[in-house]
């Protein structure tokens, strides 16, 4: 990386070279394998040891880096601002897991991700299933000493207590673990887009008793982009922020490659008017989880909004600093 | 069956038993050979016999089933209803049905779904393409000897009179047989979700002629769910109804799994928005048809809806006894 | 085609001979090898020379023509105008191309156009990729002698400068270079649908340099389907119209099988709402491009809405005459 | 048609128009509506009403088409025979059926089979599923006024007498019909390629009790090509031949997209092996069935390998002559 | 099951009920909970905790369920032996597993294995992926109070002693487990298939140190399915054997729905006529591993191959009685 | 690359970083931006201008280093040679290209095949279609200053001299071009594997003439893999070789994703086991051309027989040494 890390890397100008040449990083952005001098370093967490159905998100990364060359570096959402002029960014490829055991993937890759933010740079990390998102709080958390503020997007409250005899790590509980561990401060954070049919009648309700506001996507849509916006601004309030995009909280009509798809969620443009209006964030870590192209049809059209999620979360962050 | 019949009968706990083990059931249902104290008996009608283009609906009730493990027994939009608290419900499994030859098939059909009725159990039917709807409303209207008020979604009207040299039972016909045969009521009937291109400028006509209320797309969507839901409840003015839920009446985008889709129809948020509003309506029967996996991609999204729709009749169902 | 030609030629009912019968033709209609006596000739331009990305849309054409035979003659948007009663019609197969040679291709398929409009007839165009524009304008202007007015939706503006070097026609360009041919006249025309992330600040900037009026997705949706549609009638100022749909225009959830997808977009019925409104139009020529099967999933949801797309056109002209 | 049919028509140089311009006929033939003159008629039977399981081969005829745009004219197997330079060939579409209805479409479709054979010439059948060989069978018996001789490769035998509560048409039983209805000699037929479990121990005697030279896939497969074709023509000896192709018979590797495919058959190279060396064959009709696209990859090879086979059954024609 | 046990239980008759009708158990098999009084006891193992690369297997026992309806009672390769005349055979479903933790799912998988070993029946396993072997060993061998003969088709040695540092238990390494545990005796057991590239030169040699005999796919295939056998059955020497096949043995063209497809393996036909050729083996159990329908295509041969395979080790079963 | 290039540079162990984890690069090599110091540099040539019917191949490249990521680095049919201690291998990633351009493609192609010749490495090229071999041979030639001796595995002998109105380059064409280029030495030179039907009876006569020995697949078939590779090292006799090898050579069942698949062809394990044979070989340069994805399963077997072979490839040049 060396002098290219004095001034920001730049993808390959697509209108010389095919977006389809050569290996795919995200966004076509160079390759690292150190995070320092980074704004934001790209990482992949490629566990599915979490997923309680449909498994495959260990693919995810790889689909959101193929699906991700389509996408050209200003943000007209944003001012136009020109995201790999205002931010270092690099690909650090993949955390290594273990699959079949969730104890030491989880270790292998907050260890990973605290390379990232040891260095001082801020994770974008790209899942995998939604039981990454433990592993990465732990280590954002521990390099801010203090308990973030979550952002958290999802069709599902991932509030659970244990899945299948007792095992307290899966999709359905980081969560849960995160206020318990008191990684993030739930006073201070959301859970936005959560429908569907529940295990119980308690389901929403445990998230509110752990702390948590809840807006079911029929309440995150009754209120227009920018007043949503504003009301996660003065929920979070200043607190560095965790923002955690499950793709199942898109409708499965623009995100079919999901673990667990809900019926009747927001449409991609809903959801994108929601992230290009987010301001007043103190941007710590985001994930974008649950992307399993094992599920997703040719068109990719589900790696390509987590790729799109993923560059509106970029250009928060440029317009941020 | 026996002394479960005592109790509902649940699934099991898919926080226990992962939703991919066993044998695929709807919602993870009991099976049940017989309809006896059952409030709703699940069965299958897998004929595509009545497909005048694109077959494969044979193999919907297992598609729909395969999807319905994703769901969940209680209901929040429907005051968190536990379905199968409030309802004794099991999955009967399939009708014997006679691929290529209608005549039979319908009669098969309809001798299931009269031992479901005659236990005086509510049938929640899987299709099949629409020409199963016929054998259904004869087995119904029977047991309920009375024309039945009959509420349908659909982007076709089903009102033609014959196919291909004069065949009177397609996918294109039941709603015309059932009114000559008097086995729904037109007064107290209403179509809902017509759009698309017409054969001739009278298709929309045949329909009010018979004497349905209609509602195309656009006029269906003019109105709020509630509103849309009050007249409804007023149409059918508490006579046994009929439900009767065509796949194709959604937008491609979220159900591409069907025999003849039409673009330009509502969003699965706002198909579900309107079903979750439906009250004041006594429920003799329903059918969720024309879902047909062979056209659906690997995320499945046409077979999920179709388990979403049935799930929320039951969920209706529920609060209404 | 002789006597046929004297009257209106019609596809076959498909309540007497079944959609998957025979060789599919545009909605079924008859083929024909030269365009005397048309109103509208169907003409396949299978050409994907111009990919820069996906390639693949040289069986867009044979797409096309599978879906629609979906699509019924009556078009109840449009006062239920029974379109091949209005129009003489018919399908002339596809250009000849050279696949990986663009010059020779542009030539091939401005000749085949030419064919069509030196006989009277209004070319209704299949893609291939949105290279295939500019063959087209030159001979649609041709026979005007003047430029068109341009109605032009697309999620991109296609008026860079040139690809890969210097290569000066690609799906890219074709709209600038219209420009310095004087084939469209862009004070009277607009661009419709742009969205997505950017190559540089100036990307917008550059169609409006050029004299386009540009409306952004969200401008175009912020219109009611009227307002929008008396603005471009407005705009174009009866001049003749080209008017040129590119598929990715709407949303990945409703057209997957494009060639660069942008999340985001309209839905499939905010689209046909706005196409169903146009009005006042002088149509010369139109195009459907971009429809790429090789991505779309078994459903074909994109074809099907190409398809309907291309039939809402002829509706416009048929009630235009 | 009109004087080309005075000399052979030939398809268009796949050298100079891409093959995948224009609609696709199989091997790029003319069309005709009617077989006066020809030597042989390409002719669809798109029913699947005879599928007990699964359905689609409605959609074979179609697929085999798109496939067969891949073969070119001269056959190096038959002395670099110019099949179109011997045979006046055309492609007549496809018969008439009924969906649903299994006896009205037996009807359509053996007047559509007896128009070709009415003409004098040789029908080339494009299935649908094996339910359409009795029809076809009545017509080739009924212009030859005798038995034909049937060479049959297929892994199942489709000599039962019933299925489903009597109905005595599937594609289970014509060639048990066959014989009861005195359409093939089966002292002068053959079965060849059956393999796989069993309903019960009867059902290969059952075959060989109505008469018929019966030959497992391991009695083929160890005899050579040469050897075999030796057989089959003194087993035919002289008379009219009806050659039935069940693409089944070849493994599952080389044609999934079957109705029942049967693990452990040929190999495609071992098949055509076969098919090229027959000789002493006097054709008088024949089909290739069971061509199901919904159940093949996005390759097609099921139905390049169905349009292989029918164009060596032309090949085979063109040398006989 | 009750008195259906008295005498062998049989699935329902596919002249008479379509294979598409009802829910899908293995060869349409009754379902019961208990293994008591079978010979048999179909149970899948949906575990994927062991795969390195391509999950999936989880939805293994589902996908070859489905296809095994397809399958017939009757086995003409073992002299027509109608196999739930000879054996009492039932579906027991799936044990439950807990994805991503593998300790605790091979205690369940042990646990529900030896459900059916102490019920005095031979298990017959579906998997999950390979790594399942190991549960299974330690149930059957538990059972037998012996080390077993292993009979192993794979294409890999799976003898490997550790994954991703030091995680002892995965697809790759149940076959070194099993002789360290003294579940088989290698001196009585076989592994045969193995091909393709290596992680060290001394990748095929670890199992012969570990005292298998090995032989490659092409050592395999030098010999014929009978001279094959008697090796095998001397091999075993009347020990009782576990017969464990991996469906990555046979060659991808049949076989795509795998974790580590490896090309150049012997066709389905090939592994099958050495399947039907073995004799003189005292079964004590068996699986069937590695199939993967997420990898499958449409036409799901590999499920297809996996239930053939699992009905030729029935009926091995059914003629050794 | 630095002082990685003083030791042979080695793949990740994939039993300790799974295999899905980074960015994949050809059998996970390192990437290096030149070759210098390298014996081999792998390098991907993705164009498919040359492709007059199944587009595609563009993606190519990717495919094969996806699926090489299943491949390990030792060969146990050339004595176990761990090829990437016997070779410095690295991956220099893609040519540029010019979609939709062929002649300045042809010049990007070969400048980047000469920075790898120049440098002093044999280059391993991953296609894209055939049409890339001319420009891989004008490098190579242009090298050795001589003509090369090729070695050309594929069902079409492509040397046509022009399609589509007289363009001179596509991948029906090379070696005709090669020969006339004096690239080749005819003499030197062989082609295997043809098959299937042809333009006219001169298809194959005219490589015969161009001074190629022609195999059929029937006559390379004939000969055993040792005598095959004894006639092959005769016929090139010393000259420094260039292998191409079109994976349509094989049976469209191993290799379903490939521009004009040709039933018939032989399996992959026969494939395979010519190469594993070759000998006395003077690899000056090797292509794996046509491989298509998008006309691949999920299974991706042809991707992944693509990597299979580059990978035997790179083991022949390892023992050549």
């Amino acid at each position: 990386m060396d002098d290219e890390q004095q001034r920001p890397a730049r993808p390959p100008d697509s209108l010389a070279l095919p977006r389809f040449c050569g290996v795919a990083t995200f966004m076509r952005l160079p390759q690292a394998s150190e995070a320092t001098g980074l704004d934001v370093a790209v990482l992949g967490l490629p566990s599915d040891n979490g997923s309680p159905y449909r498994t495959g998100a260990r693919f995810g990364p790889k689909a959101i880096r193929d699906a991700s060359v389509m996408l050209r570096p200003v943000n007209p959402y944003r001012g136009n601002v020109d995201v790999f002029s205002a931010l270092h960014v690099a690909d650090l490829g993949d955390a290594a897991v273990v699959p079949g055991y969730m104890p030491p993937t989880l270790l292998q890759m907050e260890a990973a991700v605290r390379r990232v933010t040891d260095a001082g740079a801020c994770p974008l990390l790209l899942g995998g299933d939604h039981g990454v998102s433990i592993a990465a709080l732990r280590a954002v958390a521990g390099r801010h000493r203090q308990p973030l503020a979550l952002v958290h997007f999802d069709a599902h409250s991932d509030t659970w207590d244990a899945y299948f005899g007792g095992e307290r790590h899966s999709a359905g509980t980081p969560f849960r673990r995160a206020v318990e561990e008191s990684l993030v401060d739930p006073q201070r954070s959301l859970q936005l887009g959560l429908r569907g049919s529940l295990f119980s009648p308690d389901d929403v309700e445990q998230s509110r008793r752990l702390g948590y506001e809840v807006l079911s996507t029929d309440e995150m849509l009754a209120e227009t982009p920018p007043t949503l916006a504003d009301r996660i601004a003065r929920r979070t309030g200043g607190a560095p922020v965790y923002l955690s995009f499950d793709l199942d909280v898109v409708d499965p009509a623009s995100a079919p490659g999901v673990q667990t798809p809900e019926a009747g969620g927001p449409s991609a443009r809903e959801m994108l008017a929601i992230l290009r209006n987010l301001h007043g964030i103190d941007l710590a870590g985001a994930d974008v989880v649950e992307c399993n192209p094992l599920f997703d049809g040719p068109g990719a059209v589900t790696a390509l909004l987590g790729a799109t999620v993923a560059a509106e979360i970029l250009a928060l962050k440029a317009v941020s600093r």
